[in-house]
């Protein structure tokens, strides 16, 4: 397969996705040329299918043809094939603290976050406790911290673009606040940190755009 | 914090936990010495509440006092501390897809057989059809090796513990038959190679009392 397709990456994503933008996220900071392929969940390609027939779901990456699905394990295998830029630590126990993390992230913070931002009233007290420890569990991990990889963007920060970005969007839709800097200063300042930085500021969806799709799905 | 606790590794875990059994199964693979300190669930330990006090789970590693939770987290910590006998392979895309295999198993194939033996009457035809689908696309992966990591045990070997040894089990107190020679030929000579590897053997909680403990649960 490899001599066929050459070094060629591609990657098979959706532009309103914090999983497939942690994918570009981390390519653009390697520094590594992909093709970008944006697809219709309406209207899954056959590539998405053949690629990932388990999951059928949005990031697979694709390097000298060979299919990889699920954004952290393409995130870590960005990293172990281009090691400029490490995203995760070289210290064993770092390394694991990192992917604790990010496994955290999305088993436990980032539902929290998304339950809350889509929440009915009924349940929306209820939802919005959870979301507030969850970010209180994640200002804990950053620490004093400029970025949780340390004075650089590791493979928590990246996982942790739907809090940096994603989350100002859905908050200021459902009228809720969430993480502000009044409530989680440390974090906060760390999402201006993050989405300030020249490759991610340039690797992220517009805001105005993404506004605009949330916007549309909160009224259906 | 190194100097004080020195080298020590020390696990806890809870005997019936396949996914306490993990790290035990990689530290003695790797054939690195151990305390064991079994957790009451109806009575945690302030240790694993001090060490795990975001998800409250076992297994919690700590090493040289230093505590890292999440059986997968662990293993791979292991495998980058006491690099003897690997149980990641080294090429990039055949560490991602072992990666892949262990997420997709606690993801979706644990669940899907966890549920059908424990589905009530009314839920259990669709419960076994989703076990026997995971179960499928397992067996897909093995191909035609001895082990998921080749001809030694690997990652995905020690995360399909539960398919290896659990299911057996469980699937005999439910009456169902899942993992079978004829369902299953590959996937259950996998699972027979499995519990007679030489270190599996002798790190595996006992039949007997397993089935005892899961009789129990399921009269309850």
């Amino acid at each position: 397969m490899a001599s066929e397709h050459g070094e060629e990456v591609k990657v098979l994503g959706k532009w309103s996705s914090p999983f497939s933008n942690r994918v570009v996220l981390s390519l653009k900071l390697k520094g590594v040329a992909y093709k970008y392929s944006e697809e219709d969940f309406a209207n899954k390609s056959d590539d998405l299918l053949k690629y990932n027939p388990i999951h059928k779901k949005v990031p697979v990456l694709i390097h000298k043809g060979n299919p990889l699905p699920e954004s952290l394990v393409i995130v870590e295998y960005i990293d172990d094939t281009w090691t400029n830029n490490p995203l995760l630590p070289q210290d064993p126990y770092e390394r694991a603290l990192a992917r604790f993390w990010s496994k955290t992230l999305d088993d436990k913070i980032l539902p929290a976050l998304w339950n809350a931002c889509w929440s009915d009233e009924k349940g929306r007290d209820k939802a919005v406790e959870e979301a507030l420890e969850a970010l209180k569990i994640l200002q804990e991990a950053l620490k004093d911290k400029r970025f949780f990889g340390g004075e650089t963007i590791g493979l928590v920060d990246i996982a942790a673009n739907f809090i940096g970005y994603w989350v100002a969007i859905l908050q200021e839709i459902a009228g809720l606040e969430l993480l502000t800097i009044e409530k989680f200063p440390k974090l906060y300042k760390w999402s201006q940190e993050f989405v300030n930085h020249p490759v991610i500021k340039e690797s992220l969806p517009p805001r105005d755009k993404l506004f605009a799709f949330f916007k549309a799905s909160a009224s259906k």
